[in-house]
């Protein structure tokens, strides 16, 4: 980065390998090079891929794609509709073996599509957590099924992942950002982060989806520049860094707020 | 594809050349490198690809594109704008001879901006018939004119069209989903699907523009896996074809339909 | 391009270097190499292009990026919030050897976030247009802010830049294209329009941000083929030179209006 040239005083940001301000991009299929063009321009701004749902399947050169990601230091899971499709059909060996293939270090469990109840995904979660970090996701795509959910229900499911042994959570909001941790037109369910708050989660092992500017906008104005962030789009890997350091006239006024509050 | 690795049971998909389940995607102008770049990475995924209206006109590679569309059995057209464009100025042959020029098998021929009548589209499609495979389309792009076509006017032009000698019949829905067989929310117009049912259309010989996750999904849904689509962005490839492949929570629990109604 | 290939009769454009009919387009942060595939393909169609907001202080290759601008003969600047930036850190001098750093032959100078009046504006204009080729932005990037300001306030801001020394002067909208020159829905505030003819401001000399295809079919049926647009995406390069060119539905009819108004 050039950011040192300029004489302007930005936020913090740690280097990688960072253990918050996470971006956690999402690959939903991306020819080749492009991909390699992407990681390539910003590795420093990546920390993990996702190879979102089952895109992973149908694309031809997934082996170089992970083999530019090693490259770069850059982790990578699956999407968890992927997990969800393995167990839908009882094969839950099939998923394993499939991760082992690709040698993940990291796995997503979510119950976001299937009726899998959240101490059947904890009981997942602990297994995989033996020879994987896993993600956890909470949250319903479905937008009926998610409009139900109750935040205490949220706080509920985040600490039985946790016991489980998750990783981090992440809080599920899909690539249209209008289920999970999102209203249906597109804003936070901010009492949820207060019920977050209260119950002394930290705030850096929890992941928010983002995948779009106003998203990311509203995370990193409340939680500040180092907020964890996924499903964000390959093309916004630069535009969410200029989110977070202040750099773009919808965070221009931005504080670290995560140091403070939480670390 | 690696989905023989995965184990898992997907539904069943033709391999390329195709006589359904065809997925037509659009150029509206991408760099060449990313062209070739997309080409490469999932030809076995594309069946045709269309230069949006007029932009073959200001691509300075078209002949490029072109040729690595030939390299991967990848056939191709140019949009019914640029149809419509030469014939607004009264200049068909030129039309013809642009075609020629480009050594197209296959030409879209269209009323969806000038005053055309279905008849005078059919006279073309006829001529048109004895030198190309002629993709018809039927639907206006204008919201309003699109909202007075009633769906029994909808079968007799693609009848009408048939029988002039269109290859197969494409439905409008532009780029936003929004016009054709639209309705102005986005979403389909179920009476005409019905008509085709009962006017006994084989949906094999149907395409369907589908230019967003949304109509992607829905036709799927109501069709099967192997539903032709078209107006696919290039960054939908991928996309489209774990919609079709139940890998993605949308059509999570598709089953094929084409085969069983249709075929 | 193969225009003349097609025997089509299309509206008049000015080859490069041009004076008016200008396209500038806005980089959010492409990676380097789809950055230069899009410049090569298209280097013909674009004259400027914008390294939006602060997106070039986290671009590790922006010295490659410029390099080969300038192997196509295309000019650039920074994003006026870059500027913004520098100046609410007292840093006016530091911004000037950013420029300089890079060569720029271009600024920006604006006020859409920071609370800075169009006198003071105005003065930086000034200074800066010594020795650079100034482009002003006029207009207020907050909607509510954005609704206060007058069409007479715009007309008197305007003029008040070009007497500072501004080479041309841009009209706002954002990147979404609902505030500045825009409704809170996306249409233009065609009174603006009217003043900007009454008060007889060139429009050669006018810039009007237009980031999506509403926007951009809006100023040409307006404006006429020759309009100078700014904020464009990188992929709709090609997009607009149909629109321009009467090659796609949209503007199907248009007739080159700047020449004969304005000329």
């Amino acid at each position: 980065m050039n950011l040192n040239i300029s004489g302007l005083t930005l936020p913090y940001r740690q280097a990688k390998p960072r253990n918050y301000g996470l971006t956690i991009v999402i690959d939903n299929g991306l020819p080749l090079q492009l991909f390699k063009d992407t990681i390539r321009s910003s590795a420093d701004l990546v920390d993990l891929v996702k190879f979102g749902w089952g895109t992973s399947l149908v694309t031809k050169q997934i082996q170089e794609k992970i083999q530019c990601l090693q490259e770069h230091q850059v982790e990578f899971f699956f999407g968890g509709t992927l997990f969800e499709k393995f167990v839908s059909q009882g094969k839950t060996n099939e998923f394993y073996n499939y991760c082992k293939r690709y040698q993940c270090n990291f796995v997503e469990i979510s119950n976001g599509t299937i009726p899998l109840t959240n101490i059947e995904k904890a009981k997942f979660i602990s297994e995989f957590s033996n020879e994987f970090l896993v993600l956890s996701e909470v949250g319903r795509k479905d937008g009926d099924q998610s409009e139900a959910q109750s935040s205490e229900e949220w706080i509920e499911y985040i600490q039985q992942d946790f016991e489980a042994g998750a990783f981090k959570v992440i809080t599920e909001a899909r690539e249209s950002g209008t289920s999970g941790i999102c209203t249906r037109n597109g804003d936070i369910k901010l009492q949820i982060l207060e019920n977050i708050f209260s119950a002394e989660i930290p705030l850096t092992k929890m992941i928010f989806e983002a995948p779009n500017k106003k998203l990311q906008t509203l995370f990193i104005n409340k939680l500040g520049s180092n907020v964890n962030l996924a499903n964000i789009p390959f093309t916004d890997i630069i535009p969410l860094e200029t989110l977070r350091l202040g750099l773009r006239s919808d965070t221009f006024h931005i504080i670290n707020k995560i140091e403070e509050t939480t670390i």
